[in-house]
Parts: structure tokens; sequence; C-alpha cells
């Protein structure tokens, strides 16, 4: 890895898919800012976008923030606030690439996760030695509700194979989706 | 891997400590549920124990249970319904190593996570070899709170070396550890 590869996650609530395959906005958890965070830190990736073009949610998302950067949870219990420092907020993901361009000066290529296999799906080895030796920022976006709707899959740079476990089942959390993919990209 | 090694995941909410070092049993939360039995279904583990001494609360998990089992949920979400039939409650480890004795005929060996190293601590890697050329069945034991009491580490076969990341940050959610070591131990 180059000394310290830029890498972004954004965890999309709008456009994805709900069980009937129309594009929503889904609603942002308190679970999914601080379990990514949490994980993220880990992984000393910059910033972990939440995209919602939805204004409430982003007021309570900021009232959330606040409270453990600042308010009591800060003095509570100082872990979670450093994992919390790097959580930002966007309306789009437009906005979230802007934002990374502005940082790093310039355009981070697009990661996704999909269900199946497309034609430019790339291996986790593959794409672990991609990052590790390349001098792009990199945006890792991950699909809340049914998933990343199909225009933003194929209109990403790359796109990582499904994770298999030992079985048929493949219904990940996706809380439990980014931990893996972090762990298999960055460990 | 043996054709199928039998393996078993159990989530402790008594003993664990609370952040000033007491020993507590800690509230089952409906996520940590949710995401541990959708994990250990994708990794094809054999049963996920909620190991909680708190009557009340294993009434509030049966509900829960019952929900997605047999209730509403089984016709609206039958991949969750598949998940969570792994899914059993254990008044205390005891309960939970004899249940295993019981389905299996031998007593499980035990592995636990661990923030720092012990003398018995293992590697992923070794662990995985271990694994797959035993016939004894495996309980790997996750804590709630702030983790497992030392006794319970201490009397366990083997400790897992602590999840690095790229940073000096290290406080994965449990639900992140569990699916991080999983992914790790059985991908």
């Amino acid at each position: 890895m180059s000394e310290k590869a830029k890498v972004y996650i954004a965890l999309v609530h709008y456009p994805v898919y709900n069980k009937t395959n129309e594009v929503i906005a889904s609603a942002v958890t308190n679970l999914d800012i601080h379990d990514i965070a949490r994980c993220a830190k880990t992984y000393d990736l910059d910033k972990y976008y939440l995209v919602t073009p939805i204004e409430e949610q982003g007021i309570l998302v900021n009232k959330i923030l606040n409270h453990w950067r600042e308010g009591f949870g800060a003095s509570y219990n100082s872990d979670r606030k450093s994992a919390l420092d790097i959580v930002d907020i966007k309306s789009d993901l437009l906005d979230t690439i802007s934002d990374i361009e502005n940082i790093s000066g310039k355009k981070p290529k697009i990661i996704v996760t999909a269900a199946k296999k497309y034609d430019k799906s790339i291996t986790y080895s593959l794409m672990k030695s991609e990052i590790a030796n390349s001098d792009c920022p990199y945006l890792l976006l991950f699909g809340t509700g049914w998933g990343l709707t199909k225009p933003v899959i194929e209109g990403a740079d790359h796109v990582l194979e499904p994770i298999v476990g030992r079985g048929d089942y493949n219904h990940l959390s996706v809380r439990s989706a980014v931990s893996i993919i972090l762990d298999r990209l960055f460990s």
C-alpha cells in the first residue's frame, strides 16, 4: 500500500432499491453510523460519508454526531468520538465525489459491491493490489435497503465480487458486509 | 476443512465487564440477534447461541424469533427466517456447552477473542487449519459490553489474536468483530 492511500467510504441511502425494486431514499439508522464509523476508523479510512437527500435525516445525524463529538458522549467515550470525527453528511453522490476532489485534488475511482458478477467484477486481492499501487483516491459505495441501483453499479469503475461464505446463504447486513470488505482490502 | 466442521457461536451477555470493569449481565439487542444470525448463516455455522441469565430477556428474544420464524416476518422475509432458525437461547455457558455435547456427542473446544495477546494466542491461519483438520466441535465465544471476563478467556482452549486494522484504533462493534472473524476463519 502506498504510505497512506486515500480511501473514502459512503453509505448510500438514495438511490437504492426497496423490496419491490422501486428506487427509494432509505432511513438512516443510528447503528449504521456507529458500527461503520468504528470499522472505517479501524482500517484508517479518511472519511465516512452518509449520503441522504432528506434534510430531516441530516439534521438527526448531526444531533447524534454532536452528542458524541462535543456533548456528554465525547467525555463518556472518547474512542467513539474519534470514530465519529470522520463522519460527514452529503445530500447526494455528486456532492460526495466533489468533496473528495476538493480534499485530494483528484476525482476518486468508484468501487461498488453487488450481489451478482459483472464483466468488470474484480477479486479482493486484485482490488487490494490496485489500491496499493495507485495514487488515486478511492470511494467505496455501499447501498442500504435492497442495494445500490443498477445505474450506480454500472457507472462504477470497479464492482467487487459478492462475498461468498460456506453455504448458499448470502444475505449479510450492510454492517457485516462493510466490515468484511474493509478487512479483506486493508488488513 | 473437514466436509462439515461443526462450529457454534455464542454471544455472551454474562459474565462480561462494564466500562468500570465490574462483572455484569448486559442487555440483548435486536440487531445483535439479526446481524450475527445472518453472518453465522452465511458461513454455515451450526447454531448461534444468545447467552443470558435474565429470564425476561429470553422471553423478549423468543418474541422476536417467533415473529420472524412463524409470524408475519416469516412470509415477509424468508431469508431472515432461515437465518434466525439457527438461533437458540441459553441461560449460561455451561448450558451452551452441554447442548453442543448433546448434539455432537463431544465436548466443544472453546475459542475466544481478546483485546490483548495471551501465551496461548493463535493466529487466524493456524486456527483455520486446526478446525479444518479436527473432528471436534468448536464453540466461538464473543463478549458484549466491555468484553468477556478474564476467567472465561483464561479457561478457553484458544485465544484468537486481536483484529488489527491499518491504524492504532481498535474498537470494533461486536457485530463487526464477528463478521471479520467468521470471514477470516471460514471463507
